[in-house]
């Protein structure tokens, strides 16, 4: 069997960054985090989303926040995908950055959030990241005992360029901690997430924040793990949840088999290139 | 206001194709299909979808339902998604192709098959179009009084490349007869209209035959016309019927402007070439 056991943990973000560090090393006291294989975060998991706090919640490479999820993935020997926070760099510039470490802590993956998320939809939710944000420009893949997978954040997943290139270079699960909000949320985040798995015949996990409805903006929650059958393998409500499953690998190659998606495209008459690779 | 009326008609596929004219005819004697701006038909209308009769049903290109077609079109001055039949070229070939005309019965599209449809489920489907079938070679995009329209056919749609590429050429509705079976129709045809018409904040238009139990292949039926928010704007059931809906193409130009996500593409790091072109 060929099964990676995940751990999607829907956490709550603290207005006090410590409060997000404690609660995180108490989650990985309970089994079935610190017993999984691939331990997922939210999206901007250390700090309120909100353009504001940005500058103030950012770290550098290596910071405090880095340092504890590098040290909290090596004592339980567990991949970690530490969703993303605010990353500050030597010039000053913000980004919103995931990173992944592996079963011994060390980095083996660092994506900077490539589509940054401007919105305005009347009567619903205005939010523009670019306001303080720069953004990356990078498609992000990395190699584990698994096998590949790829990394994205929450609006980066929207572009199927994206989730195609990754699945192309072989990932066989892809990452997108991600905020969506009331608006956005229950119009599309199933659905992105179903569609993503059944296109490119992949696992998808999805980890949002709890909700909070006194934050400056309101998660949708409902982190959600999908299956190469365009299924839904596992979601959660709203509140912070520890929400699990089993990925068999195996199951992604019996539904290529039986349906070719990957290997019946036409890349005769098309192709998704990519011009800014690792 | 700028509304496109639209009549989809999931129509019974009879195995006396003047059975299927028949039925046709008498279908555009009802309000709703002759006032129409525009009529679409399903795949495979006028034939039993199983490959061992593709040939037999086959027409030349402008053959006997090309011709009824043209003329359906011309006498109710509605543009006519003639859904798709087995055309034969002068070299024996079969290919499943879908012909529009316009308001005067002109042909303005002609769109072959560019994947063909070859599955082997477990306990599910066995299909394979490619024992029957020479596949098309090319995208398919049309002008109407509406603006420009995309072309394609059944599981052309599974590719996310297809619909892009329609879209990036300014197709604001797309159109995809299909016929999906009583395995994939339940678990992908609303999830691939509801995504693709997201993705590129485009109308889609997939329409099916009546599901016939006693046929060869069981089609899903469920007609579907989706709209730019990733919404169903009308389902049909499984029996032979009308379905109608006023496509908006203001909501395009609104959902557009809030979440502009095809201006989002990053297209310094990726973009969909296309090899083939018309």
């Amino acid at each position: 069997m060929n099964i990676i056991k995940v751990a999607a943990l829907q956490t709550t973000v603290y207005e006090c960054k410590q409060d997000t560090h404690d609660n995180l090393k108490h989650l990985f006291e309970i089994n079935n985090v610190k017993n999984a294989d691939l331990v997922t975060l939210p999206e901007m998991f250390n700090c309120p989303y909100d353009t504001q706090r940005f500058r103030a919640y950012a770290e550098p490479p290596q910071g405090e926040t880095w340092r504890i999820c590098s040290q909290l993935a090596a004592e339980n020997g567990v991949y970690l995908s530490a969703g993303s926070i605010p990353e500050e760099d030597e010039t000053g510039q913000i980004f919103n950055t995931a990173y992944v470490f592996d079963r011994k802590g060390r980095e083996i993956a660092k994506h900077r959030k490539v589509h940054l998320f401007d919105i305005n939809i009347t009567g619903g939710q205005y939010f523009k990241e670019s306001d303080t944000l720069t953004a990356g420009d990078k498609i992000t893949i990395f190699d584990t005992e698994f096998g590949k997978m790829g990394l994205c954040i929450c609006y980066d997943f929207r572009f199927p360029e994206m989730a195609r290139l990754m699945a192309l270079q072989g990932a066989k699960v892809l990452l997108a901690p991600g905020a969506f909000n009331m608006t956005t949320g229950p119009a599309h985040w199933e659905l992105l997430f179903k569609s993503r798995a059944l296109d490119n015949q992949v696992y998808c996990i999805g980890t949002a924040p709890a909700r909070d409805v006194s934050g400056p903006y309101v998660s949708w929650g409902h982190s959600i793990i999908t299956g190469p059958w365009g299924d839904i393998i596992a979601g959660a409500g709203e509140n912070e949840c520890i929400l699990t499953a089993g990925l068999d690998l195996d199951i992604i190659k019996k539904v290529r088999q039986e349906l070719p998606l990957l290997a019946h495209r036409r890349k005769d008459i098309y192709n998704v290139e990519v011009y800014n690779d690792n």
